[in-house]
């Protein structure tokens, strides 16, 4: 008999580029007793949850499911599925999982143009036409992300959904931090993939990535001459198990796809509207807050997402000391920046249950102040007025 | 404001191929706050599964973690880490999942061989020394399944492990339905690749796998020329990810990862050693009381495993209807035959929280008295008592 050591996680409060923090419910969900996963009663459960997903990816696609892992098991399943050997595809990227993306289609065999813009502006349609016209041959896949975890930027898929289609491509969008916060609309942008994860704006604990995939994108996955470089996440394997079929492939997480479900269900109960709404007031409170403060916003102006904001880190303040600092004395937790943007910017998440006005309150008060030891005159006051004007 | 119809699962016994029963303890870890996936405390968490995972594979290896995914994706990870494209693959088969684990290195590349044995027989030592002789060359990679799901057999690994190394090949074992539940010995074995699922003898909820590379397997993995056909499931990322260079790759399955750590904790609490002999114990008194009974088992006997019970389905006994009387009845589940044993046999899980003396009486009570409605003269009596004297 081996002693354990307490298993006490501290509680956090969840204002990085995700996790966020879970509901009560959905951790409720997990404790729900274990099903079979082809038990009648789970089965009904994940037609429960493919129906939600639909509603909250705004889509009527048939193949809507999530994926038996993290958000990037999503982008793996989508770009591995729709990318064939000597597909061409064009990459939108402004930032780290651009990128990524690029990286997996170039793993599946594809011939990639990468299309780059600058870490905190959006990527430029425009660039993304003359890339697909001359690429060369057709194009295969039109790949962007729609809210980039890296810098907090948000690009408008409509543009870039027109071009890809004027030319026979498929689009690909990645909506990780988006999804449930700010409008997704799979079926009216003409997105052809979709995915994103459960720990950003749906709060649930990352596990399971939602994921649909259009008639067309489903056509072409289809139609592959070789099977995709996945076993584990093959759509058409993964659907087979998902739909009427219940074809055995992998054990469902259980657990977390009761936890999807329960987050489902808040998501519908508030309301997409009410959800996007209350992350559009809580985002931009704290960004007037964080410039009243004296900080500079890292992202284009119109092009900042409400529920990731990236603010530049100013000269002479030690990245480490102030996050460390958050963490210890609050229990706060904010991002610092990712690849290009390390230790330049920190990234302040308000996703799902995180995003409330005692979140954006609590954390420039205790950024501010944290600001001020490390010799920044951080104007608090104005920052906490400036915030609550736009709250109310 | 859209109402939520309840969520409730029933409570199962579940006596299935997986999932298993998970200890209350497990269920409540899930519900701790979640951490940042990079949080210092929630590293700790990871350092700790790290160590107990060693400790429950019988390990030193380095390269020892969890992938984040069910237990295919263990598979998916130790095969598409160790098959480049062009290598040479003896897989031994005797079951489904020794053919999925050959298909899986067909689209990594790999050029299979595959020796099968009859669904109910081990593989054959003597067949796997023959394909290595004959493959037309270096053999970079050997595969077996250590306990097959599919039938309820275990082949002994190191006749075979011995046959392997001798001929300069690596060799993969499959433990998902063994690990926590009858000896697994990574090191012992010389096995290079060792995976498993947590919803087996480990009694968690499915999502995460544990797996183990051996120092061979990961200079093997580490001289690919081309980079694994996977990125989610890349071996060198995510092992980047779980040592002290902490490189982002993806947001861990923090529940999941909570629910490993207080699974491996109570494994460790009862003792590998007490844990394996309750699993045998149980095992073989379903076994005698099942044959007392008057059915036939499917395993070759000495091959058969104690934590899953493959048996015959009576002539004339309806297959589903049997069931599902156990599940409406009793809320039992037990699993249906896989493949080539679709409609011919049930099988019978004891695995981790479900390996109890009660479950044992409970499932040859609650199905003698279902076979004898199906017009099986099933001896209840015998079966039970024949159970009983094995218990105690």
């Amino acid at each position: 008999m081996t002693a354990t050591p307490a298993f006490n996680p501290p509680t956090r409060v969840l204002m990085g580029p995700g996790p966020s923090g879970a509901n009560p419910r959905v951790l409720r969900a997990m404790t729900a007793p274990l099903l079979g996963h082809l038990d009648p009663e789970f089965l009904r459960i994940m037609d429960d949850c493919r129906d939600m997903l639909r509603q909250v990816l705004r889509t009527s696609n048939q193949v809507t499911l999530a994926t038996p892992g993290t958000g990037t098991s999503g982008m793996e399943a989508a770009v591995m599925n729709l990318v064939a050997p000597g597909d061409r595809v064009v990459s939108g990227i402004c930032g780290y999982f651009g990128e990524r993306i690029a990286q997996m289609a170039e793993r599946a065999g594809g011939v990639v143009t990468r299309v780059n813009a600058a870490w905190g502006s959006p990527v430029d349609p425009a660039a993304i036409e003359a890339a697909v016209k001359n690429a060369g041959g057709p194009v295969k896949l039109v790949s962007m992300v729609h809210a980039e975890t890296s810098t907090g930027v948000q690009t408008p898929v409509e543009p870039i959904s027109r071009i890809a289609h004027e030319n026979g491509a498929l689009l690909l969008v990645d909506c990780v931090t988006s999804l449930g916060g700010v409008p997704v609309e799979a079926d009216a942008w003409g997105a052809d993939a979709v995915y994103s994860g459960t720990q950003k704006c749906l709060s649930a604990p990352p596990g399971v990535a939602p994921i649909t995939i259009s008639p067309a994108g489903w056509d072409a996955v289809r139609a592959r001459e070789v099977p995709s470089n996945t076993w584990y996440l093959d759509m058409q394997l993964l659907e087979a198990y998902w739909n009427d079929t219940r074809t055995y492939h992998h054990t469902a997480p259980i657990s977390m796809v009761y936890a999807l479900h329960e987050a489902l269900a808040l998501v519908l109960e508030e309301g997409l509207e009410n959800r996007w709404a209350r992350h559009e007031r809580n985002g931009r409170a704290l960004q007037v807050g964080l410039e009243a403060m004296g900080l500079v916003l890292h992202a284009d102006a119109g092009y900042r997402l409400p529920v990731l904001t990236t603010v530049r880190i100013p000269e002479g303040v030690n990245d480490a000391e102030v996050r460390g600092a958050l963490l210890k004395r609050h229990g706060i937790e904010v991002g610092g920046g990712l690849g290009d943007l390390r230790a330049k910017v920190w990234r302040i998440g308000l996703m799902g249950e995180s995003s409330s006005p005692g979140n954006v309150l609590l954390c420039l008060s205790a950024l501010g102040r944290i600001l001020r030891e490390q010799g920044f005159k951080a104007d608090v006051r104005a920052a906490v007025s400036a915030a609550e004007g736009r709250l109310s």
